[in-house]
């Protein structure tokens, strides 16, 4: 039985391995809790994230070095910010070709990294090209109960995103490839942004027209932002475009709606940010995409009122009013030059 | 005070003439229901449909030929199966050019005509360029409530897209201008095949994650049938497409999504019909897809599915089964290719 390394025990961790349990591979779960990994290796299973047994071919270690060793592939799932610290520990002791996906979202406040960027700088004989990233509107409870679930693998090397879509893919859990990693890792990045707008729009009491408006046209622009940066447009419509900022817009359990909730109800952020007790990555990347529409020259009027609301004390209302009355358009002008830009070359 | 005809006092009908009278236009509401007319003369409502106060300059009219005379734009909001009997009616009395703008959505089964085409057949001296569609995510109560809400106005004729821009456009109702009407009207009456398969993941009690996952890949085969059909491929991510369908999958005050919930539950789709007691848009539209993907040669495994648990008695989860065990593949050949073919001429 081939061996796999998940990197991160989170609930998405934890879901991933089970799917590659079920796929008949023995996979190797670090976690840096002691607890946790006892918790996991005698009773199997990790009550805090995920509510179902886990099966017993998934075994947990708490030494990276460990959980690494004749794996066929690595797969990092830890949060943004601990992404550097797991990297560098891969760096001395990872001495051979492997496949490395990562199953990740966010941006580097300050440097404006994505996560395969970080993996990259911090791996020092590793390729680029070679990291692959996995995304797609799934919920990890939903993965643990095996309902159907379909996300994409994305590298700039193809055999390795082959890979990774043969170690994942079985009847409940469906993989496409792509050769986008930049779409696709901004496009899990960047609905967070809108999320934070769709649980807004609800917290003022607006109704589902406004909320499939805001979803509508924050697909535009951030499918324009990253067009700009060098992504596919069509990453944005997507699993891990349009599928996953569905999934992040409309369910409750959003961790960024219902930030954005609290805001639209009228809470400053701070007393969000307290309340919700836990990291909300769209209060960090609305800054980050903030930077690069500026930088950039690409026009983010979502984007940009939301970051007014989170840093410049205005009130949700008053940028609602702003949005519904910009100057009259036409709808497909801006992502109609975008594509025609591309294609037409 | 410039007069403007609204033909359909239902719901929506109802809604957009509100939208007029705030932007100060005088409303003539058409219906051909005695007891209605004389409930919004006397009362200034319309409760079976629309449960708000109706302002004073909505006066509605049992003649359609009175309800035209010297009006500034026709707005056409009956249902698909009376679209022709209104436009024969109008025939007999229209004299003069004057912007037609339609806002039902559906394609009549039989002679898979769009409802821009049956308006245009029935009135012999009109120009079919000159028709305008008005379409997106609009819940009428919304409207009514005057909640921020968007949607898209298409035409071949720029000119007549623009007046209806002009009068229908105030601080809650925003609205984007177009020229593909086939590609308008074609997303308003396909989505409806997706959100009953939306409606059939729910009812299987599948999650989030399915029912993300179904309206991506849904989005993406309405858009290879429309753009073979002669439509833009942008027009399905905009609001009349992506933004639409959005509302009427997630939405459980949609009929075609509480209709797909029943089939998923193991009803037979005559029971679901007999207990819905209204029509279903996307039963009668399915057919229509199944019969364009055929002759056009067009891949649409999730409008087939649902074609086969309709009309060929298979089982949902059998096709469910089906979707996700087809051969691994990439995401964006299709879509890519097309936007290709389009943008490289």
């Amino acid at each position: 039985m081939d061996k796999i390394a998940v990197l991160g025990a989170g609930s998405w961790g934890t879901a991933l391995s089970i799917v590659l349990s079920d796929n008949n591979y023995h996979v190797n779960l670090w976690t840096y809790k002691k607890e946790q990994m006892e918790e996991i290796n005698k009773h199997h299973k990790n009550e805090r994230y995920l509510h179902v047994p886990l099966p017993e071919n998934i075994v947990a270690f708490s030494s990276i070095e460990k959980a690494v060793e004749d794996v066929k592939a690595i797969v990092i799932v830890v949060p943004t910010k601990a992404i550097r610290e797991v990297s560098k520990e891969l760096n001395k002791i990872l001495n051979r070709p492997v496949p490395i996906i990562h199953a990740s979202k966010g941006i580097e406040p300050g440097s404006l990294k994505r996560v395969s960027q970080m993996i990259d700088e911090e791996l020092e004989h590793y390729n680029y090209d070679d990291i692959v990233v996995l995304s797609g509107p799934s919920h990890a409870e939903d993965v643990a109960l095996r309902h159907p679930t379909t996300v994409t693998v994305a590298s700039l090397n193809e055999e390795y995103a082959k890979i990774a879509q043969d170690i994942f893919t079985n009847d409940a859990f469906r993989v496409y490839t792509s050769t986008d990693i930049l779409g696709v890792e901004l496009g899990g990045s960047l609905k967070n942004i809108i999320a934070l707008g769709a649980g807004i729009s609800d917290g003022l009491g607006y109704g589902d027209n406004a909320k499939a408006a805001l979803i509508t046209r924050g697909l535009a622009e951030i499918a324009r932002l990253g067009t700009k940066l060098g992504a596919n447009p069509l990453s944005f419509l997507g699993l891990s475009g349009v599928g996953d900022l569905i999934v992040t817009c409309t369910s409750v359990h959003s961790r960024n709606w219902r930030a954005g909730n609290l805001l639209g109800k009228g809470q400053p952020l701070n007393d969000v940010l307290e309340q919700m007790g836990m990291v909300v990555e769209g209060v960090r990347t609305v800054k980050a995409a903030y930077r690069f529409a500026k930088e950039e020259n690409v026009e983010m009027p979502i984007t940009t009122g939301i970051y007014d609301v989170l840093y410049n004390h205005k009130e949700p209302k008053e940028i609602v009013e702003q949005l519904m009355t910009r100057s009259k358009r036409e709808e497909m002008d801006d992502i109609a030059h975008l594509l025609y830009e591309r294609y037409s070359k």
